[in-house]
């Protein structure tokens, strides 16, 4: 397996010791980190000359992106996105109107062994998955109690120590890792603010519930788990050192387009257009026919979710109360010796408002998680439309190069290179693809058992109940 | 316990051999039976005199009720029926307008020892319930072939012979049994008539099934079964017996209310006024609260049907597709090693495919039983008023009879006579009423023994099939 690695730039010189297996460094220099889980302060880097060796984690500073900057980055749920664009890559590469800024080439560079494994080029996986636990929503209040907010504890994995943050700063961070990745990775929208109703339980659990599921995915991908902006938000040590992060990574320039810039596949042969294109293309059918799935089952879903909070329990409901009410009829017969047929009617009658009242409350136990992960994808892949626009404009660029070069509008290097950036795109894509598969297998293997386990349940309590109520009655 | 008895008529004389426990008995004596069930063609009989012995069967004809007749008798859901007078029973004692016919006062009477037991008077059961089975419906025609029908074959219990019948010979017996015993007796309509499609195989199924419920409650109830009409229907000879007793039967003269001269309680003191007229009102509230519940029941079991038919597997059913259909979309993702989740999705599908049938034809296996158990008694229901105002009209005349005396429009021997007579009438409704309830324990125990039994193997299997398919997903 091979794997798309982080750069890093050497911040004091280092000299290694002879029979350590350490790599001398200079101030400087970038390196690339072949390996972040050493521990025990090391890391393991490739120099330019492709020397491989320890380095303390300390002398260098891991910057696998870039410094270029987009504004104006908006999330809507059919996610268009503001893109960002530099001198690097050339203004034709996407001929769609978009709000660019300008900036500069970062140095930093973040990949250099794209590589192919079973399923082709993968992301770097950390050993140990960074994860975070959100929970204790708390109200806090400011400026003399005139404004309230719930502030949630954000806890991860690595630390322990929990951290604060405020719906407001989780927003904060899904713009930075939309400005900072969305062009490469999918940012799903955070869940849907809402003014009214802020400080209501339920409002605040689902929400939590959301964020936490949202924190998780972010976690669970290892360019944003790594990446300073993320660590800022959940490793802060105080709120000086949170202000400070955040006006650094406001100032972050390698935004946009600029991601693609940090990544250089090494090792691996440059791809040919055609496998690029039959790529993107399959990307592109793929994530299009799981988003028409995922939405057709959202919305099978909620129209069961109606059903089953709303007619269906209401008719088991009259059923329980109609059985009740031949009973209580039945009892004032005068007739003597009907009181077991009475009895095991009245109480196949409360069986039946049981069960009324499991049918309501059972889709939060099965329904709701199936519904809360494809509304989850439904976010993920509304992403990839622009993704995958991005990477079709490259495309027909390169496609144009020939005719560029004729016309002397590009150089025959040129031409090379911008073959190359695509081809880092294409591997890049595809990490991102077989990262979003890997998940997704795992994601819906985990809730379509957790969604028949509850089923299953549901299912045995109701027929329980009702052979109870069934043997109240006497055999004839 | 007492028993409510039928009279019969002395045909030839019989003189008993002495120490064989005979009676001896005349031509035209009028005896009660009090026990038909002797066997070995012999009927214990009493005589006016209080002797009680054994009489040849054929010697007498059990002819437990009178001659007259109605005409006009209607049946319809609101069970509103013509009512037969007579100058026996004073026109005045139902000031309802009512269309009548004339006649006169039949010589049988039916009843010595209407008796309380421990629920109170109750009519006198055969030792062996008649009943019959309603099968094999066959099309037969006639007029060479311009005319066809449907015919079942009818088999009584007793003689274990199949006779046919076609719907319009059962309706012609409904006329018949509607006539002679609605006063007194809940006789409940026949399956509605339908003239379009009547020989689609599932019509014809239901109608056979119907007949075939409302054949076993006329065979259940005593006086029903053991009427001359109801026997000619279940064991005639041949074409020529059959004419012969239509004939006779059409030309029975004890009908309407009628049917009370026929029945006489012995062994019993009179009831007073204030004793009827509470069991009176205890059977209107009690029928007519039954009614209520019976016909609340069946709105909430259509309804019931109409979802688990209609909306309800269509939506199972779309769950079902929506898996199969990401099951797909998965298969297409050139993602190695899913085939485990896109397998477990597509049966996972399946399964609901299937519950969604189950949910569909399940109204047939267990809703059905109990939706037709309450249509009998809606229509059984529906009668009781008719025969409850019948008997509030007498209640109404003997409560004038002192005024009617002062004014000498009746003798205070009519005054007596009358208070018997709605003495009779009470004991009789009594009777009924212990029949009705007693049934109705017995059915409704049943009925919803089989309905719950149907519901918990449902619910079990539906469970058991999503266990199947939790089964197939991978532990991770």
């Amino acid at each position: 397996l091979h794997y798309l690695l982080a750069k890093a730039q050497v911040l004091y010189d280092f000299t290694a010791e002879p029979g350590n297996n350490e790599l001398s460094v200079k101030e400087g220099e970038t390196i690339t980190i072949t390996n972040q889980n050493i521990g025990g302060g090391w890391l393991e880097a490739q120099n330019s000359r492709g020397e491989i060796g320890l380095v303390p984690e300390d002398y260098v500073e891991v910057r696998p992106w870039g410094t270029h900057r987009v504004k104006g980055a908006v999330c809507s749920h059919s996610h268009t996105r503001a893109r960002a664009d530099d001198d690097e890559w050339d203004d034709e590469w996407d001929d769609r109107k978009s709000s660019y800024t300008e900036g500069e080439a970062g140095e930093g560079g973040a990949l250099n062994r794209g590589g192919q494994g079973e399923v082709g080029p993968v992301w770097e996986y950390p050993e140990t998955q960074l994860d975070c636990v959100v929970a204790d929503p708390k109200k806090g209040s400011k400026m003399y109690g005139l404004k309230s907010y719930i502030e949630y504890q954000v806890t991860p994995n690595t630390t322990n120590k929990p951290v604060n943050h405020r719906y407001k700063h989780f927003d904060w961070l899904y713009e930075r890792l939309l400005d900072k990745f969305g062009s490469a990775i999918p940012i799903p929208c955070l869940p849907d603010k809402q003014v009214t109703g802020r400080f209501e339980e339920e409002f605040i659990k689902m929400r939590m519930e959301r964020l936490q599921a949202w924190m998780s995915r972010m976690c669970r991908h290892p360019v944003i788990s790594s990446s300073e902006v993320f660590q800022l938000f959940l490793t802060y040590k105080d709120e000086k050192d949170w202000k400070m992060g955040k006006r650094k990574a406001e100032k972050d320039e390698t935004v946009g387009v600029m991601i693609f810039s940090t990544i250089e596949p090494e090792g691996v042969p440059d791809l040919d257009l055609l496998e690029v294109e039959q790529k993107c293309e399959q990307f592109s059918r793929f994530t299009k026919a799981m988003d028409d799935g995922v939405k057709d089952l959202l919305t099978v879903g909620q129209e069961h979710w109606k059903r089953c909070t709303g007619p269906l329990p209401k008719e088991y409901q009259r059923i329980g109360k109609a059985f009740q009410n031949l009973s209580s009829v039945f009892n004032s017969s005068g007739y003597e010796g009907e009181a077991t047929l009475t009895d095991a009617l009245t109480a196949a009658g409360k069986t039946y408002e049981e069960i009324a009242q499991m049918v309501a409350e059972q889709p939060r136990k099965d329904l709701h998680s199936l519904m809360e992960t494809n509304n989850e994808y439904k976010g993920l892949l509304g992403c990839f439309p622009e993704t995958i626009g991005v990477h079709k404009a490259a495309i027909e660029k390169v496609k144009e190069a020939d005719k560029l070069v004729a016309t002397s509008k590009i150089t025959p290097a040129e031409k090379v290179t911008m073959a190359k950036r695509l081809s880092t795109m294409s591997y890049s894509l595809q990490a991102e693809m077989n990262h979003f598969h890997n998940h997704r297998i795992y994601d819906y293997n985990r809730v379509m058992q957790l969604y028949l386990e509850q089923q299953v349940k549901f299912y045995e309590t109701i027929a329980e109940k009702l052979r109870h109520a069934h043997s109240q009655f006497t055999t004839m």
